[in-house]
């Protein structure tokens, strides 16, 4: 519809997860209308990521080094190690403060109708960490649906018989959330995970 | 949050029109998995588009050349001119393949609030077009609100004294739409704008 250059860009940016074509469209025009020093520094940081961004030779986030920020990291407890399935797992989980061990990123999860198996996930890279010793405790951090959940049972039973502790996050009702719009599955999980408040005095 | 050029380009990204932190993000890891050729493809056509794409000299449309395509094609109608206010009208307004004249794009509307004025609109450049006589009609394309109803009243008052036919789009309900979902003003204006039925016969 438009003319070349233009409509190459719209095709590229409508490729982009979450764009669709008329946003493709509206970015475009934006781009076309920005000054060009602006325009520069997207496409250099484009071109920058892909230059240093790579993957941690431990656990697999990304990183700009060999090692990631946390895996390099002399003060985080090297006992634990928290399994999740994407990058941005890591992030989520570093902004809450509560974890002081590391990582370990699987780049997803079991899926057996998209055709994503154990051997497809950074699996024999964590039972080789494992293998020293050094390890005693594995959180099971992958997301609360069906394929986190079959990962999670998978890497508990190949797991267990090492002789490290296992767990798994709690599931249960979002803090700041209302009850009546929590799913059923939820709500049957929080029921299931109870726990008994002890009288203070 | 993230690591250096990872950020970066999730900040860059967070700049462009509809793309909130979130998409930002998925955009970004998306583009970290993504295989070096496909992104270079989206950084060659952002290059690209800002080397190449500039602004027709006669009617302000993108262009690849000092003419756009419209303006350069001998088999327009010379004597029409449709005003819009963005080039994207231009390829709404061809998709319909009702007009044959020529355009004049304003690079927006009159817009008290956000500060834009008759004189930061390709007015002046309009009013040139018109000055050897040649072109004897003039169509208001601009939006059908309110920004756009009070640039269309502003030019047809400029252009009218110059013996220059003016006339605006016609408003009304939209095609293949419900009238109980048409909001009042359009429901107003489609009565005002109401066509005798002659019999045919």
């Amino acid at each position: 519809m438009y003319e070349g250059a233009v409509q190459d860009l719209i095709d590229e940016l409508g490729r982009l997860p979450g764009v669709g074509p008329k946003s493709a469209q509206r970015i475009a025009f934006h781009l076309l209308a920005s000054e060009q020093e602006d325009v520069q520094r997207l496409v250099e940081s484009l071109v920058r990521v892909k230059e240093r961004v790579q993957f941690c030779e431990t656990c697999g986030n990304i990183s700009e080094a060999d090692q990631c920020r946390i895996c390099a990291d002399p003060k985080r407890d090297l006992s634990v190690v928290c399994v999740v399935e994407e990058p941005k797992d890591v992030v989520a989980i570093e902004r809450t403060r509560e974890f002081r061990g590391r990582y370990h990123v699987l780049g997803g999860s079991i899926n057996p109708i998209e055709g994503i198996g154990p051997e497809d996930l950074r699996i024999r890279e964590l039972l080789s960490r494992l293998a020293d010793g050094s390890i005693n405790e594995v959180i099971l951090a992958t997301d609360p649906n069906l394929e986190g959940e079959a990962t999670a049972t998978y890497l508990a039973r190949t797991i267990q018989p090492l002789g490290v502790a296992v767990s798994r996050l709690a599931s249960g009702l979002p803090v700041g959330g209302d009850l009546e719009y929590a799913d059923e599955v939820t709500l049957g999980r929080a029921f299931e995970g109870r726990r008994r408040i002890e009288s203070s005095g």
